[in-house]
């Protein structure tokens, strides 16, 4: 497994500092494991780091404390790491560490600590004047670091969505009839790890006939027959950095019907990606699928988002959606670096559906697709 | 996948009610997906329930209103359940939901809700005498009733149990020199699958040598040779439910300090299952794994706790850990219908190391092994 070299940790903590000193703030307790992974390659599932002007002081227990060392010791280093070994609860630990630090206010991230961790910290941290640190709730400070891919990551994500691209040829053949759902979703699981995938990036799904009309159905024991429609849907973890692709292919030759909510839903993916250059609002590039479906009377059947972005996390920022009165509206453009899914789809209860995902980056002149398979229906 | 049957669902809603009671409230808004599994069969990702005294609200969107629809039409509907799909955003709609109900004083789950969401619930709440109800913090409330399994999880538990050990007892033949630890960990996910798991419990670990030492390794491309001691730990999901095994197995004939070091975890096994039943306190079965590993000089080498509950998640209560200082000390004793893993181990750095994990049920007479494979060290 490859990691970010040190100078790319370097310039991700000079971000978060900025960020920081923008808010008043002194120093930033982070969470979030997605977040700690970016600002220091830990893989491991217990951490929590306090970033501080001049140090990443660095929380984990025993499980991990031997992959930290030596990691430390390699091109992937994190810059300024003080590595603490914890031996009791890790906000016990927290609260000390906290404590002892010359900061009068610190951040946490409001959407990744829980109340209780909140309600216990705040008891336990000293109070008063000239005593511990104020918590102060952030949002996003990491995440809208993470929504701007550096070379590093983008190298990584294009080679990711290769290696997926060549798993789609495969796994479209896959399907066969008289085969159950569960047994394409292995065979494709299987190939995904063959590629080079560490893990499968979230559980895939196959969704034959009718289940195609449930965007995120478990796939069963149904088995194929002539005149399904099939929505394979399945991403991959590599060196961290996930990507995710859908195809939707007909058993037998395809009905007028279906190839008419086909081709519907291929002019809105191609329509939303034709949408992505820097600037260009993400509301905006989910109208160009929205109003494409729209166009073929298919506007109630795409009841999600056009997409979300990809990275350490398989839903992360930015989000392709709807403008929605109650949705957060900031953040509206997008920009080079960021990386996405465009994945628009129709679903008509018992009729089926169809689903047709691809990973783009935005660049300075435009769009670059990060996977590459054939979009024209596949009859089996 | 088979779900809890509708009479199953109704015990745990009136666990619950009567937990609201003794604690005052009029409702709860349960938002860990975990708990909403539990009290109402759902599989999805996204949903919100509120539990009232008589009815079950569950707020969820496009993607999963068939599903639920389906179940509600099955022996498996959840009682009292009122549907709502969701069109923006599910905070604004709960907010939308609890100012409609009667109630004065609801519960939310402090450990299952962000800082974020819960100061944007509590500004839009309505404020004021009689007008909308007041956020009460609460722990573990369907955690501890989660903690006794029912008859049907104890039946699923069992089940899933016979597969996992089924595929243990494959899963160590899978080790053989020069293959690599990912190779193994990929052969024994395919296993887990073709057992009939919808998907692994957690990422496999295959860690040979000095990997070996690290309880949470990553299997990478380190190949086996004569002398490893190799680390197998792996799980499966079975309609919906979690289970988790580990066996060590060496590579070739081992050696003296090999062989004590793997007797010594064995009997720390043997000596913490021996120590459950009903009444013991989960401090006292850590204790029996703990001091039977000092015994043997290897204090210093078991960092981990002897175990953690298992059911639709892979780790939860009970926490079968050392007594601590600033760990909770409630619900300190095991009772029957409890299941979790015994899994001690002995890590040393450099040199490797040793696990051997089992899950058990507690029952009224003292305990029942729900895995069973050898427990010998197998030499390849």
């Amino acid at each position: 497994m490859s990691h970010a070299p040190s100078p790319a940790l370097e310039r991700r903590h000079r971000t978060i500092r900025t960020a920081l000193s923008d808010l008043g703030l002194d120093a930033i307790v982070v969470t979030s494991m997605p977040n700690v992974l970016y600002l220091t390659n830990f893989t491991g599932s217990s951490a929590i780091l306090v970033l501080t002007p001049d140090a990443v002081h660095f929380l984990t227990d025993f499980r991990y404390v031997t992959t930290v060392r030596e990691t430390q010791e390699s091109a992937s280093a994190c810059p300024g790491l003080d590595l603490i070994r914890i031996e009791g609860s890790y906000d016990a630990a927290l609260a000390g560490v906290l404590a002892s630090l010359p900061i009068a206010k610190v951040g946490f991230e409001a959407a990744h600590l829980t109340v209780s961790r909140h309600q216990w910290l705040a008891r336990t941290l000293p109070h008063g004047a000239s005593s511990g640190p104020e918590l102060v709730p952030t949002e996003g400070v990491v995440e809208r670091a993470r929504a701007i891919k550096d070379a590093y990551e983008i190298d990584t994500l294009r080679e990711a969505g290769r290696r997926l691209s060549a798993v789609a040829r495969e796994a479209v053949r896959e399907v066969r009839r008289g085969r159950s759902e569960e047994e394409v979703a292995h065979a494709i699981d299987a190939r995904i790890l063959a590629a080079g995938f560490s893990r499968t990036a979230f559980e895939t799904i196959v969704a034959g006939g009718p289940n195609a009309a449930l965007p995120h159905a478990h796939p069963g024991k149904r088995t194929f027959d002539e005149g399904d429609l099939v929505v394979l849907d399945f991403g991959g973890v590599y060196d961290s950095y996930c990507v995710d692709l859908t195809r939707t292919v007909s058993v037998g030759p395809a009905g007028r019907r279906q190839r008419e909510v086909y081709a519907a839903v291929l002019d809105a993916h191609d329509r939303a990606i034709a949408a992505v250059e820097p600037g260009t609002s993400r509301f905006d590039i989910d109208a160009a699928a929205r109003s494409t479906l729209a166009g073929y009377g298919l506007a109630e059947a795409f009841g999600h988002g056009t997409g979300h972005g990809l990275g350490v996390e398989v839903h992360e920022d930015p989000r392709i959606t709807r403008r929605h009165p109650d949705v957060d509206g900031r953040d509206e453009a997008v920009a080079a670096g960021m990386v996405f899914t465009i994945e628009p789809g129709a679903y008509l209860p018992t009729w089926g559906g169809v689903r047709i995902e691809d990973d783009v980056l935005v660049t300075p002149a435009g769009v670059e697709l990060l996977t590459d398979a054939p979009t024209d229906l596949i009859e089996i």
